[in-house]
């Protein structure tokens, strides 16, 4: 079987920065990923990643991507299946193979919760989005909705007031549950308009961009994009199963050296406690840092 | 006088990371350095900044730079000479003029750690030097010493050993504690040598510049010039003056948040004690983070 010092788990900025530094540092390292570039891979259009305004996500992800390539790094497209501890380490299962490594990084992200409604999928990256301080900025003069009752969705409905002529708030109780000083705020926006006790149920759009989004009281909203702000799931199975502690929404716990509670465990990037702000930047740091800590560790035999 | 919502301190990696995001927060964000692209403009070939392989720190920089001029934030080149505290806010005190901020973030970044012994300061810049990439240039076809021990130390010693015709690599300990990638390099370079276990005691030179460096061993190089890597000092006088924490090392102490122990004041890059791993993506990493406290900060009307 397959022996490594690390294998990195995820193929987003977290993952790839692991793996970089990892072979920086000239650690036996793999990298194990679904689909390297993970959801990066589709965000339309990435202004935040500094050096490069208005990069594609797909561009962005080649760019690390090669860059880990230069450096010899194997990676494997391959869904991990389980994580089991052994005498000096871990064992890996992978879709079709086996791999054994003394330590680990989990960087496999987090999926954000879907509406689960029709148009939601077509118009992905064309309209329907997740991240408002990835994607709002392209919104300038154009009309949007927030999906969504929370502080988050609060926040998201500021931000995105900057922008946009008209933010609608849709969410399904009479009141938001965001904090009451985010409330205040929203309050005040004279562009902004809470619509409460409502569902989306389809998102309508012309072929190639959104126009509508239907409400289950029978409201249509015009729109020219929506962001759905209604959780994040960090996929935490595969550390959980090891006893990896998470925080309260699921979140892996990880001090400043990106270490669990689990020796020789590491995690970086959204999956992670680490910071509310969950960007490629954040992400790539993290991932940095996991593997000096995974070169420290091995280095001190520990 | 100018009043801002967010003053950010320091022009490198973490400054620029804490600017871009400020702005993309719609905060009303000043930037102010001595230099825009501080140290990392003098790196001669960045390798670790993923999806750039092998830029100079200077083009980095150019980029970074570009990125923030784009949100239009005012950058204004202006040391700062005093920070202090208002009832609302602080205010900033820069060569020529004073401006006042509701927030602050310091990110000035290190100075670099000098020898202090005889003949440093006499022959500083006549064959003293603390910056490789800068200076080395000029010493084609001589001798030269690089002192310090750390990964700093390997990198200029391989820098250098392409201009000199010898490189002694002098440190205190019996190895150096430079990453493996390095040291590999290293130990192939026919013209350098490691001097290890040796402190110097004195820098001579025949009064227009450097001719030897006597060590505390008894030895004595013949040399034209040393450069001094041993280390970095943190820049945290005025934020020590307002009576921000440090750790024992000077770096500015900081939470998950970039927040120091004083409202309103955040820290950011390699003068934080947030990671051990300072490079520019951590660097970025931080600022971005500094920022988005500051957002919240503010919007909180806190």
């Amino acid at each position: 079987m397959d022996s490594h010092d690390l294998i990195v788990i995820g193929g987003g900025a977290a993952g790839l920065g692991a793996a970089l530094y990892a072979a920086r540092f000239r650690l036996n390292v793999l990298a194990l990923a679904k689909e390297f570039g993970g959801t990066g891979n589709i965000a339309h259009r990435v202004d935040n990643w500094i050096g490069e305004p208005g990069i594609s996500g797909f561009d962005l992800m080649q760019k690390f991507i090669e860059h880990v390539k230069q450096y010899g790094v194997p990676m494997i497209q391959e869904e991990v299946t389980a994580v089991s501890k052994t005498a000096d380490g871990f064992e890996v299962a992978a879709s079709d193979t086996r791999y054994s490594t003394r330590m680990i990084v989990f960087s496999n992200g987090m999926a954000h919760r879907k509406l689960g409604v029709p148009g939601e999928e077509e118009y992905a990256g064309r309209g329907v989005h997740y991240c408002y301080t990835c994607d709002g900025p392209l919104y300038r003069g154009k009309r949007l909705a927030v999906i969504g009752g929370s502080d988050a969705a609060a926040l998201g409905t500021m931000f995105l007031s900057e922008y946009a002529t008209k933010v609608y708030t849709v969410f399904r109780r009479e009141r938001m549950t965001a904090e009451p000083v985010s409330m205040e705020r929203v309050q005040k926006l004279v562009n902004a308009e809470f619509v409460p006790s409502s569902n989306v149920t389809e998102v309508i759009g012309d072929g190639t961009k959104v126009t509508q989004a239907k409400l289950d009281t029978g409201r249509v909203l015009d729109i020219d994009g929506l962001f759905i702000e209604i959780g994040h799931l960090p996929l935490n199975q595969l550390a959980r199963d090891l006893g990896v502690e998470t925080d309260a929404k699921g979140f892996i716990k990880v001090n400043s050296r990106q270490e669990t509670n689990v020796h020789g465990i590491l995690a970086a990037g959204d999956i992670t406690n680490a910071t509310e702000l969950k960007q490629f930047i954040t992400s790539a740091a993290e991932g940095s840092i996991a593997a000096q800590t995974a070169y420290h560790t091995i280095s001190k035999g520990r």
